[in-house]
């Protein structure tokens, strides 16, 4: 079997570059080791950025992101007893918008599927072979468990963190930093009418907690655990209590409470391989970097990697320029280590670190004071948030 | 002997506020352990942040400010091997002052002097009694060996970090809150022209270095060493020697070289006490904080203080209302966390951390592009430089 883009993963990230190559005239194989009914039902990241829509809407995916995605204008900031509302709109004039990974992995299969496509789901023992060369191969047993072979001219490995692609980068080549953050977050999907329209980021004495929602129907909250949290520990009822007591204000508004329909520990965690390329395997998104959840820029990320690549290969297989992927790596890597920053920056800003001494915490609660108070640095938060321009 | 105000220390917050009150109708004597002569050479603090210069006109100590001191219209970030402007004149309107601290002593002795004010110098064992009551006391030998007691209404503690009036508070009474940064700065004063009319921080491979002036024949320089740091290891050559390599870019002018006519080392630290009040003894500057010299935050800081308390002892001694004193500690103390949140934020971004990881230098090195590419963030590090508005 020949192509010229064989996309290791059918996440976001494979499958958007898919797309993006078909609209250009570049033919791409997307290899999967789930089920279409598993990544379709994967819920994962839920914020898309503002260039994010854009980009999506560009390339003929916004229809149903507009008419059942979320649109929020601003988030807030829950501190010392009090919302501090940081208002994207009124800043920046820009939005962004709550539509679940799940989704936009449904639009683009369908997409792809459409336009005649090659997804194969289900495989197995996926290997590349000869990156150095200028035909690499990606071997792998299809969902059938017949061996095959994908000759190709480059290979996008969209794996995720625990994919293939990166660990098949010699050790000597590939730098991976790593910074592990002394919490967790537990994190619950509930059967519940969210009861306000916008995301609240709230700093207690209690630990950290984010409000969000999926749905008119789905409530999203997440609590700061300890990385070591066992599930067992946390029945339905001590969730819902804990909730109450971290983001109890003077004439706040309840959280509703319902069915729990998903309860799970994510450790944070940032990781950047780099470079983001060896030979003719491009890594991208999650197979490449991880940004703990706070700035909600993982899948965005994702989707900058790969519109960077979708315009590298091209240049390289049908104009036979080859600066965009010799430049792929370095100007990836800049957007990532912003995002790195900003998530650093807005988990250090609302966690409580079990290490940091009072001074620590006086300069947390400057800094958010400030944050909220100052339109210079709102609205610093705010252009992060939405998402810096694509280069 | 008696008065409404004692005021311990004669540098520019315990001047300062003589002179403010003096304006308000208010008495008030200072007495400091040093000579006049002494605390008019003390090198110091050099930055004057815009609403203390506006301050300093209002009250009638602009002139030779305004006559000598530097008018600085921005401030350069130097790194990636280039600098990186702050116009804070583009980006506010406002600018800041050079105009070292001994300076602004002269100016306030003579003025004090003037209008009749009374300085005590070279007075020891300097002691406080009785702040828990309406008239509290201070006792002190005078210059000619005479032991002496003032009966006054309040007490302002302006005598410095060392000074005697912090300890005189209980410690169940008081936090001190510290932060000890890892790297302490190698200072010298250099009979030598400025080649430039702005600060150069510098974020080298080799440490952090600071360019800047006292006058158009002094250059001030700063180096960031171990905090172990020997003099006897830093020849002048050295000095000289490692200045150039930090300071190294295409293109950039030479630093002038010069006799040095000062080198010292100053370690790197936050402190914060709190409250900044016992009973009828008020702290005010470096007597109740430390911000690490990276903001230039520290004499201005002192200056806010004692505009705070200047209002609020008028307020308490001509028309017996007490919510000022009262609420002082709480006001002063936001303003100081902020200074210490920006003056950690400045060193933070510009030195070289010893213990820091690949990750963490390339989060510093994402936070720097960001500051010096993006408005808002060039904003909100150019609104906290000149200084925030007084409350």
């Amino acid at each position: 079997m020949r192509t010229q883009v064989a996309i290791i993963g059918a996440g976001p990230a494979g499958l958007l570059l898919s797309h993006l190559l078909h609209l250009r005239g570049v033919e791409s194989v997307v290899l999967e080791t789930r089920s279409r009914e598993y990544v379709e039902k994967r819920v994962r990241a839920g914020v898309l950025e503002y260039p994010t829509t854009e980009l999506l809407r560009e390339v003929g995916l916004g229809e149903r992101m507009d008419a059942e995605g979320l649109v929020h204008h601003g988030i807030s900031l829950r501190f010392d007893g009090a919302d501090h509302r940081i208002g994207f709109d009124d800043l920046l004039g820009k939005s962004i918008t709550v539509y679940g990974q799940q989704e936009v992995v449904k639009d683009l299969i369908a997409a792809r599927l459409r336009d005649g496509g090659e997804l194969r789901f289900e495989v197995s023992e996926t290997t590349v072979h000869d990156v150095s060369s200028d035909h690499p191969r990606v071997t792998f047993t299809d969902a059938a468990g017949v061996a095959s072979e994908l000759v190709c001219d480059v290979i996008a490995g969209c794996d995720g963190f625990h994919g293939i692609s990166r660990p098949s980068i010699p050790e000597a080549v590939l730098t991976g930093h790593e910074h592990i953050y002394p919490f967790a977050w537990l994190g619950i999907l509930a059967k519940a009418a969210p009861v306000r329209d916008e995301l609240v980021y709230t700093r207690s004495e209690r630990g950290f907690t984010l409000y969000s929602m999926r749905s008119p129907e789905i409530t999203r909250l997440y609590l700061q655990v300890s990385p070591d949290t066992d599930l067992t520990e946390w029945p339905d009822d001590r969730i819902w209590a804990e909730l109450h007591a971290r983001m109890a204000i003077d004439g706040g508004e309840q959280v509703n409470e319902g069915p729990l329909l998903e309860k799970s520990v994510t450790p944070m965690r940032s990781f950047v391989a780099s470079p983001m390329r060896h030979g003719r395997l491009f890594l991208a998104g999650d197979a490449a970097h991880i940004v703990p959840p706070t700035g909600a820029k993982g899948m965005n990320l994702a989707i900058a990697d790969v519109k960077l690549l979708a315009e590298a290969f091209t240049a390289l297989l049908k104009d036979n320029r080859s600066e965009l992927v010799e430049s792929y790596s370095d100007t990836a890597l800049r957007r990532v280590w912003r995002a790195e920053h900003f998530s650093w920056f807005m988990t250090s800003m609302l966690h409580l670190d079990p290490a940091a001494d009072e001074f620590q915490r006086q300069l947390q609660l400057s800094q958010l004071r400030y944050t909220a108070s100052s339109t210079a640095a709102a609205t610093s938060l705010a252009e992060n948030y939405v998402g810096l321009p694509f280069s």
